[in-house]
């Protein structure tokens, strides 16, 4: 056959597409999860691993070993994948705008994701659009500090701006003394709000999509344990109209900073009405319950949010959804191992994440979906409880 | 520190878990469905792919390329694995029984997988126990074949004992002329049958498990088209004491052939009663409604079962559950370019398989889940026919 006559060939239909290929930055849980997603999809899930350890990789065959903090690893990262997205906030902003430079499609764009690495900016910027957000100040010394006390009190709730998650980087100064040996430890000096009276703490997720699409998830409450959160509870025991405000609020949160992919907004409930705590521009711990508990999942919906597909329906499927965080036990042994105990009460849905355990870490969840909330959480506690317990 | 001191230690329960490993002969939608499932256990899917191109292979990173005709190859998959499953029938009987006395756990054994690999040697077995089956004969000549028609009349349905699946292996024999002709290339005979009046076809998956517990799914009605299952319906539109009669049989026969896994019993329902017509001892795709449609899937229960694990619960989680087949269009194009189309169906869940296209292939799946079956179906039809059609 000759040149010509192949290349008058039209290509065939079957060889014409190409799966969509998705580069997320990070390989945890998160991670692991969207894979689940993206398998269903067609959608092929490359993910930026720190080693071979990282939990998402005995998940899926694509990954790279890298860091988020080498420029090159995130373009090799990017590099022939449709649109780059994230697992976590810890990936410089000067190299997120470098690759928005490149022509990398980023979902959410540096701008936005921003938002979620800063909690000062996030302030500063929320506040500046007219949301509500508590009072706050970014303080450099000790007499910032004083200053921020004489007018809300103390104690005052401290934050580093950048890199804190789980806790980390979140602390108590209970007094001036506290607050003279704290800052000079703070290059980038820390944010400060005064200790809020919070009634509980919620969290709406919202999928927005590169189209300019947006659902809101039902509201969650969060409940939190040594400021880790253990347990999400889907609808927020609250009254109707605080949810339809809260939803509200949430997206227009979402449009205001042009968000793509999930957006989790954490919210305080407070006697002052509710208040924007922070923002997460990914897959988010609050939304675990949307697997069983929603029509749609938020990482299927991440998913099609950052490729501008339709998005699915938010729908609440039960009167009740729990789910409960699986923590690392003080004996450091593997919830792994009980895993039959957890799969024995009824309706559990238990997800363990295939990290190696450690005291305090977040290694799974289990998600009950019920008519009742209270013994739904039970059912779920009971999973969890047997998981991190060998003697329940 | 000395040796003494260092043995004397207890090993670490962080150490003293592996996570559990399912080797899967065959790598195809069945083995890429069971892998979202392991993810969430925490279980490592280990597949056996005849080539680079299997499906499951872009959704794990454990396999092994390889044959299942081959011993070697299959005693390679199994090495260090707790248990040996598949996810097809075509596996050697022979291989099975050596594997066994290797000490290899098979679920199922090999015995009751010979129950889905061989047609002709179900019905023998199922007939002894006194399961209702189609009246049938093994006609090694057009004798053979002219005697059963005697009985029972022409046409005669002819199916291959072994190898045959989505209408492959199945023909109708019209007259004597065509037994004569088709006989004399059938080394092993065929299995012949009257042509039924079926009223409809009907399915019913068994999770059993290595410990002995078995569940029940609802009774699905299996809509076929040119032989191969194109639709399922969930529950199936019959009458309850059909339906719970259809259940007990199929748990009769999980039991009697010592299941393990998951069993799909598929059904004729006649005017003569329900009539068994085949198993299959492994997920099936009269399942694949439970991924959104049962409280369990398929999938997840099939690993709980083999693992020896407590199985979880099958109830029906809408009023209407249905599930339609993407099959490869005649142009050869692949539906996965069409994807938006079919997300854009609200309640629509799209599963693709990521098989290369090809006209008549099983590509992927939609499942719609309602409250009314007619709606249902028709949402699950207009996105599948959206990502098969162009033009719709």
């Amino acid at each position: 056959m000759s040149a010509t006559a192949t290349t008058s060939q039209p290509p065939t239909a079957a060889t014409a597409h190409r799966a969509p290929v998705v580069a997320m930055v990070g390989a945890g849980q998160l991670a692991r999860m969207t894979h689940q997603a993206a398998i269903a999809l067609g959608v092929g899930l490359r993910v930026l691993a720190t080693d071979g350890s990282d939990c998402a990789l005995s998940a899926g065959p694509q990954h790279l070993i890298g860091s988020p903090d080498r420029l090159e690893d995130l373009r090799t990262l990017a590099a022939g994948a449709d649109v780059l997205t994230f697992d976590h906030e810890r990936v410089a902003p000067e190299h997120l705008a470098a690759l928005q430079l490149d022509g990398v499609r980023l979902a959410p764009t540096a701008s936005a994701k921003l938002l979620a690495q800063d909690k000062l900016h996030a302030r500063r910027e929320l506040a500046q659009s007219g949301f509500p957000v508590p009072p706050f100040a970014h303080a450099h010394s000790s007499a910032d500090a004083a200053s921020f006390a004489a007018q809300h009190g103390w104690p005052l709730v401290a934050k580093a701006p950048r890199g804190g998650y789980d806790g980390r980087g979140v602390f108590t100064l209970a007094s001036p003394d506290a607050a003279d040996h704290a800052l000079p430890g703070q290059p980038d000096g820390l944010l400060l709000e005064p200790h809020l009276q919070i009634e509980r703490e919620l969290a709406v997720l919202i999928a927005r999509s590169a189209a300019g699409e947006a659902v809101a998830y039902p509201v969650v409450q969060t409940v939190q344990h040594d400021a880790m959160c253990r347990e999400i509870l889907a609808p927020a025991p609250i009254a109707a109209g605080l949810a339809a405000q809260a939803r509200e609020l949430a997206l227009a949160i979402a449009d205001r900073i042009d968000a793509t992919g999930i957006l989790a907004v954490e919210l305080f409930d407070t006697p002052d009405g509710l208040l924007v705590n922070e923002l997460a521009l990914r897959p988010h711990n609050s939304g675990h319950y949307t697997i069983e508990g929603c029509a749609t999942s938020q990482f299927e919906q991440h998913l099609r949010a950052v490729l501008g597909w339709p998005l699915g329906l938010p729908t609440l499927l039960a009167p009740a959804v729990a789910t409960v965080n699986i923590i690392g036990p003080p004996d450091g042994s593997d919830p792994a191992s009980r895993i039959a105990g957890a799969l024995a009460v009824p309706a559990a849905h238990v997800h363990l994440y295939g990290k190696t355990p450690r005291r305090g870490r977040k290694l799974g969840h289990v998600t009950v979906c019920g008519q009742d909330l209270a013994p739904t959480r039970q059912a779920a506690q009971l999973a969890a409880a047997r998981l991190q317990d060998a003697t329940r």
